[in-house]
């Protein structure tokens, strides 16, 4: 029914023809349509509720990157503002939470909602965008991972330690995670009504994996990870815990069929750690975009022959950079595209 | 002649009777003396420059908390400012430099100054330092690696990916290697300096470490990293590369005593890829100290025994938090000093 499904396929651990590339982050930042896109809805957050605008700006990179699937453009923010905490992006600054979650009584206020009534732009945008791409490539949803979440939601935005959320887990563990299930039961229903509205495959963006000791990632991220995946069975699942790849033995036991890896780790480790039934997503150092043709071509050849040609889904470690050279996107994607390997 | 030298032995793999413990950040932050000092001076880089009251408040921990060594109070950025390039710390941003490096010609305009003529007042502190301290602990020196050094210079302050920076090591290998090299030579300089001065150990901090894929910390990190472990022959060195866990097994063949680990990396791992002929040193969540008792003192129990009696030097994986309690601090200190192997 698809077209293109290389990217499915991958997933599942079918053959391909060759290795299917997307970017995380493609839809937006760099790319001037995009700007255009969101000067004329007026901001970031204004373009997410937007579903008309989020759809045209998640074609974009189909279009003019010719990327193997299109990935909704959306926050993982939208979660906890469903949930009951308004968030805003603060120019220079990044997401900033009026309120916070501090006590049981914060924890008992938040709402598990009905995406369909709260989420509704997404559902929406996810919508408009399946017609628009009539078929050409499969859509990517997506959600924060439960753990990131409730950083986001105790910090009240980005820090370099995130000390607070992690003092919750060392000084509260019962409240924390009363306040994990609760995220994980609204990112349950939220993938779910993704999928529903057509997203043929979702990804959980665990951005701040990368902070925890093992034991506690076992304790307070993986286990709900585990929960949401066990729950979605309708469209292949990537789990990208960025940073923990201190538990990726664990992460090859979850019931998803792809992890994403950063460039922080080598194709062989992810392959020896997390086992052979896995796909594995990744991981080319998005500074590399900043490299001369000669060097970036090479490195990508690289990064291809390390991970073979089968379950690997080529993308950057992590999202790509705003200041990168589309036409650097376009060489990175076009090597992997005419890459034998 | 020092009377507690537990430190300097567990360095040189000598037993102790028990493991030696400090914190990174002891001096300042957490404890109301010495935010009284600061207050007296006028702030955080007047203190650094004031050698009477940084070495006040570098005997503070030694008194007030009991640890096995002191650190001098400085900053790493006192080397860039004595290249050329002066900083800044604006409150709740972090440091910042009003110049920075993007060009060959800026990385020729930097000195590569006399430590004893643009840093004396690092001097006089550690003297100081020495006179009160009578001998009762060791006085560990420290600067920054140059990578790190190099991120800062051209950052001009923190950041969440470092991407100028990395893409400065791509764009421009062989400037970036000039530059590192300055770093290098002015580092040697001051940390002999230092030693000359009374400092009985150093450490060599590379907080940035962890951003920078194998390959190219290998080439950009550790290259200079042995350059001056390879020059520092007189006392007990540390290497602290934060985050670099891809990289512990090169970490292991430098010339150094002693290897920092974070606490996303196990004792056993730490050991099995360092080697058997360096102290390791670490490696305590710094949110533990804010757990329960019972729990501080379990979980920093299980830590002593994951490493065992020799080769070992107890702290956390990273400076103590700000707004740390330091009677748990004490708690973590006192647990050490009673622990029995």
């Amino acid at each position: 029914m698809i077209e293109n499904d290389l990217i499915l396929r991958a997933a599942r651990g079918i053959s391909t023809e060759r290795t299917p590339v997307w970017l995380m982050r493609q839809a937006g930042r760099i790319l001037k349509e995009y700007r255009e896109v969101r000067a004329g809805v007026g901001g970031f957050k204004e373009l997410v509720e937007n579903p008309e605008m989020a759809a045209e700006v998640t074609v974009q990179p189909v279009d003019i990157l010719g990327v193997d699937a299109a990935i909704i453009f959306s926050d993982i923010l939208v979660v906890p503002e469903a949930m009951g905490l308004p968030y805003e992006i603060k120019e220079s600054v990044g997401p900033y939470f009026r309120k916070t979650i501090s006590s049981s009584s914060d924890v008992i206020k938040l709402n598990v909602p009905n995406p369909e009534d709260k989420l509704h732009y997404v559902k929406e945008a996810i919508e408009i965008t399946k017609g628009r791409l009539q078929n050409r490539v499969p859509l990517i949803g997506f959600a924060g991972a439960p753990w990131t979440i409730f950083s986001y939601m105790i910090e009240g935005g980005g820090s370099k330690t995130f000390s607070k959320a992690r003092k919750m887990l060392y000084q509260n563990p019962t409240l924390s995670h009363q306040l994990l299930e609760k995220i994980t039961q609204t990112t349950i229903l939220y993938l779910k009504m993704q999928i529903k509205a057509g997203a043929d495959m979702v990804q959980i963006f665990d951005s701040w994996a990368g902070i925890l000791p093992k034991n506690q990632y076992e304790t307070f991220g993986l286990k709900y990870i585990k929960e949401i995946c066990d729950e979605i069975n309708e469209v292949p699942v990537t789990v990208f815990a960025k940073g923990a790849w201190n538990t990726l033995d664990l992460q090859g036991n979850l019931s998803c069929n792809t992890i994403g890896i950063d460039w922080m780790v080598s194709a062989d480790l992810a392959r020896t750690l997390v086992g052979p039934d896995k796909t594995i997503q990744g991981n080319l150092d998005p500074c590399l975009l900043y490299a001369e043709d000669e060097v970036l071509v090479s490195e990508t050849k690289k990064m291809l022959s390390s991970f073979g040609s089968r379950r690997h889904i080529a993308n950057l470690g992590h999202g790509v950079y705003p200041d990168t050279n589309p036409e650097k996107v376009k060489l990175f994607i076009n090597t992997v595209k005419d890459f034998k390997n």
